[in-house]
């Protein structure tokens, strides 16, 4: 290890089913990309449905703060079909997303040479979706009356903050001019004339601080058509945190699966840790069987070097990567064959 | 004309652009489907962006009243990049689905032979939304203060009653009963546990009703993916106002396109009349260029005869379209050609 390595201290949630499997991928190749330049000591997290079901803690609150004391966080995929939906999503995954402040919520497209798109002409698909991470519906801010009878009200509620909105357009902006330089901004401002109309206003205004830049708009309703029938169209996405979450979805089944997709939960003022993971689940049908593909979470790995500012650790990650799926893309292989051939190549 | 046949009063609501051209042939496939039958008698209404651009008139109150009185409404298409986003949407069309209470909008997506899907493998689709059509998020409840400031916040609130949820519920598995009797709820319940969890427990109680229906359940996400890679194996999609805008626009971009996709905003308790359009918009682009695909339109006459209950005439328009689209779906032809075809099958 080099003297001039820089020191890092990563927190790790492997989670549940195959989040165990394939982090450990994530961490090997994250070892092999920074050698010589970063070393990192690890602290790893038992959270997730397991520990849930076992003892019926969800992020107890010293955990949470040894993890705000890291420098970034790799997470595996939570979640168990036993436990009723929203007990796990707004108790640990939400409320980290929260308390981090991580307000951006990027996740890169790519179509890779060697996968197979279920789009018979998926043209050449490379995007990223920059999904606002703490506000809009996500909040929590919805209540129920008269429950459970025939006079049952339930609410949600969207919030939506010019300083939270104008912080993720502006990275959007900075993002765009490292790419193609433009922006598409999704949101349904024909019928949420409220937040719609201001995420408007505060892209415009934006956007004539990046003149190089251009930018559209698109209704959430219309992405979903394009993201089918032309999604080369795309550069960088700009939505809010629901439609970010719909349409990063959609966006990985178009690349050829979620298997091959990351995300990461970046708070880009750096006040607490970021966080990288894959972006398939848990899986229980297929976990324990050393099948589940590891290059997601390998992907995080990238992500979170090129967070920390190792963009050519990172490249030596997506290179193999790249390399790999086209070569082997369609073969079957388990869990450690596609760790080891990826590793194999850095 | 049979003296036995029913008389029917009907709106049209040409609207703009292709709306204009595509509309006559929507009447025409009516009376001729109809013929022996039904009678219907038009009266035309002169609503959408070109009015409000000549006299400022969105949705005149006797206008309306008069549109209540018909027995069905035939829509066009509406809509002019001149006008501010949010206009017409909420002035004039959410207006009608709001208060003449349409509050289910039935969304079929049908694969016809003879259309190329943009899916490489897309199976047998043939699945039609139940769309919540009169709460959600549609109905207008947000705010925003501090305007422009960068202390801005604006909010959406998305309301949901027992009331409301459990009649389109009910009219989701009374469908499913005639096709294949499978429902699947879609929603976000692991984030918007308020909304969610009474779709979720409503869903369940409905189904005791009908024992031969099944019925499971899918995030929103997650249904974006299936829609692209196995559409077949949805029924009977029910979801909420937002949810179902989104995905029915996704289903028309994966069955070829948005020109063979029609839709019905249904009073199903005949209060109010219901409303039948194509779900293709006004296309300013290609507007009076009689290059417009009447067929969606066309369908939707056939939508609003099985709302009158004439399914033998319904049936004849679906006849003649699939013959239509099997046989000259991939020529070139004008509006008037396609609409002459489908009409010279009748
Ligand atoms: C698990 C769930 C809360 C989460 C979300 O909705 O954000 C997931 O779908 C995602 O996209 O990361
Ligand atoms: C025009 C708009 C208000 C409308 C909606 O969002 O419902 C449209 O997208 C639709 O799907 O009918």
């Amino acid at each position: 290890m080099s003297e001039t390595a820089k020191k890092y201290k990563i927190a790790v949630i492997p989670g549940d089913g195959i989040g165990k499997e394939v982090t450990p991928w994530a961490q090997k190749a994250l070892e092999k990309a920074a050698e010589g330049v970063a070393e990192f000591e690890y602290e790893k997290f038992d959270l997730g449905a397991e520990r849930y079901l076992r003892d019926g803690a969800i992020l107890p609150e010293d955990e949470e703060e040894r993890i705000k004391k890291t420098d970034a966080i790799l997470l595996g995929a939570v979640g168990d079909p036993r436990i009723k939906a929203g007990i796990l999503e707004r108790g640990l995954l939400l409320k980290l997303r929260f308390d981090l402040d991580q307000y951006v919520n990027l996740r890169p497209s790519k179509l890779y040479k060697g996968v197979t798109s279920p789009l018979a002409n998926p043209g050449d698909i490379d995007f990223v979706v920059v999904r606002e991470g703490t506000e809009g519906l996500y909040c929590g801010a919805g209540g129920a009356v008269r429950r459970g009878t025939p006079n049952e009200v339930a609410t949600e509620v969207s919030i939506n903050t010019a300083y939270g909105v104008e912080r993720v357009v502006r990275y959007a902006f900075q993002l765009a001019m490292k790419r193609r330089k433009h922006v598409t901004l999704v949101h349904k401002k024909n019928v949420l004339i409220n937040a719609g109309d201001m995420w408007q206003r505060i892209v415009d205004k934006v956007a004539e601080e990046y003149p190089e830049v251009t930018h559209d708009y698109l209704h959430i309703d219309a992405t979903t058509i394009f993201l089918v029938s032309n999604p080369s169209r795309f550069d960088v996405i700009l939505t809010d945190n629901l439609f970010g979450d719909i349409i990063t979805d959609e966006a990985g089944a178009v690349v050829g699966g979620v298997g091959y997709s990351a995300s990461g939960c970046i708070n880009a003022s750096d006040e607490y840790p970021s966080m990288f993971e894959p972006i398939h689940g848990s899986a229980p049908d297929i976990a324990g069987q050393n099948k589940a593909n590891p290059t997601a979470a390998i992907l995080s790995a990238a992500m979170l070097l090129e967070h920390l500012g190792f963009d050519d650790a990172a490249k030596k990650i997506h290179t193999a990567v790249e390399a790999d799926i086209e070569e082997l893309g369609s073969t079957t292989r388990s869990t450690d064959e596609v760790g080891r051939d990826i590793l194999a190549r850095m």
